[in-house]
């Protein structure tokens, strides 16, 4: 069974690892968001497909629920003590990846192929894609003016009421090398439980990954990110409140019309119909590697439902 | 009492402690060397200025002789695991003065504007500014090749011996701004005991510098870097005796004909008679705030008594 997961950061990352224990990680290709990525001290961060690197390698931070264990924090703190820009919280050993990584963009290389180095570097089993090799980013429009993302999401702690999203780059830019294979050689197509919006939506902004994922000729799956009508963390919720008029199951289906054949969403949201597609219920909450396994087989197991 | 010193990394950051207790730091101006400098990593790295920075502003690291106090090394830790370079000892703390650093220069600021921001920003009291802001680097040539400064001197451990030093863009480098009026309007000029050859050459490589030192009409007194014919660190002993014909006080004065007019050396040295300046004894192993006041003081005296 081969699998294709389009990943947000936290929540998608720690979902993919319930499917890198049940499904060989040799059959799954991730492709990760990049519409988050920010150019912050001269550094290329990608926060979706570290996140995703350090839960699959193991090395996450479970507890602050973003960026590398046992890490410090000695490089921003000379930054901002030397008046530099010290918004975006980059620790030590986070650093030293974007430094591996940005030196390789300043080289030339694609970041698909570093994302791949870097991937193997930390011994991942599976292939991590990003969406794009070209830069798409993510903006929102609020009342208090349009924010580049990580500007509304860090800087202003995602305060502002989204009234729209854009992705800038997204007409122009080409999925990643191996994005549209994986999408075809795929078994399962599987969107994780991410942000609809913002971790998703730059994804399939994609013009020629929206195509490919409509002609898809093998089952899409999308996880609801919602339990009870509540993001787990995160502002998806508001966003879909605001932008989609409701945080039920047909609301987060809406985000991916034509996209899905079926939508997991917790117990907490079922019942529920959605016209077009099937609703399968599961325990949505990833609280440890037993629940995260379990969602992962009930995904699955909806894929082969629907194929 | 307006000092001017010219001073490379470690030794001249340890004199500059102590010329900066025994004159005001205000009337005190620093020429420090940028041959050494190093993009590594995409960080512009300024080694000599840093260890200035760092000793004046008392956050150094006093027992390794180099980089900053309470250093971790997570960072550079990160990036040898992805297989980047880890050749060049960068710490984590470091790091942050690096991309602060680099970020400013990227955005079109020069190394001497910076250098006075971080030079505020730490809380130094005199005046610390590169001998250029155009790009000088020192080379090497060796039996074994010639070689970029820090390839020599870190990834190679200096072991091969000097044939000859150049500094390529030392013709077309400009002094900073600053560097011209800081020697005419110093009472005292002080070479720091550095090396002669890769610490001080690159900063009197700069055509206009060598010439207001050539022109000048205050003393300038040069502190030799040997304690009995060797270097209390580094290839400064070798050097000389190679490319100087010996490692006495003659040989020390040699590199730096017609730019002093006295060099203080160390009691181990004398008594010694340099034909055509002065020669002045003092004890100048700089083991602590007294040692380093101490030579302070005779190396103004020695201005004093020159002038």
């Amino acid at each position: 069974m081969r699998a294709t997961v389009l990943s947000g950061g936290i929540g998608g990352a720690r979902f993919l690892r319930g499917v890198t224990a049940v499904v060989k990680p040799g059959d799954v290709t991730v492709i990760g968001n990049v519409g988050d990525d920010i150019e912050v001290l001269g550094l290329h961060v990608s926060p979706d497909l570290d996140s995703i690197l350090y839960a699959l390698a193991g090395i996450s931070d479970e507890e602050r629920g973003w960026g590398r264990a046992d890490e410090s924090w000695n490089a921003l703190e000379a930054v901002s003590d030397l008046g530099g820009e010290s918004w975006f919280r980059l620790g030590d050993r986070d650093i030293g990846l974007h430094l591996v990584r940005t030196e390789l963009l300043r080289s030339g290389m694609r970041l698909s192929e570093i994302t791949g180095r870097l991937a193997a570097a930390l011994g991942l089993g599976c292939a991590l894609l990003p969406a794009t090799d070209d830069p798409l980013r993510t903006f929102v429009e609020t009342e208090a003016g349009t924010f580049a993302f990580q500007e509304w999401f860090v800087a202003r702690g995602h305060r502002d009421e989204v009234d729209a999203v854009h992705y800038t780059g997204a007409h122009n830019a080409r999925p990643a090398p191996g994005v549209l294979d994986a999408i075809e050689a795929a078994d399962a197509i599987v969107i994780a439980p991410s942000n609809p919006y913002v971790s998703i939506g730059p994804i399939v902004a994609v013009e020629e990954i929206r195509a490919a994922l409509e002609g898809r000729r093998s089952p899409c799956i999308a996880v609801s990110p919602l339990i009870g009508g509540r993001a787990v963390k995160g502002p998806a919720d508001r966003m879909l409140a605001r932008l989609a008029g409701g945080t039920g199951p047909a609301a987060v289906a809406g985000c991916y019309a034509g996209l899905i054949d079926a939508l997991v969403i917790d117990e907490a949201d079922a019942p529920a119909e959605v016209p077009g597609i099937r609703t399968v219920v599961a325990k949505t909450l990833m609280v440890d590697d037993h629940a995260r396994r379990r969602l992962a087989h009930a995904v699955l197991d909806a894929a082969a439902a629907v194929a």
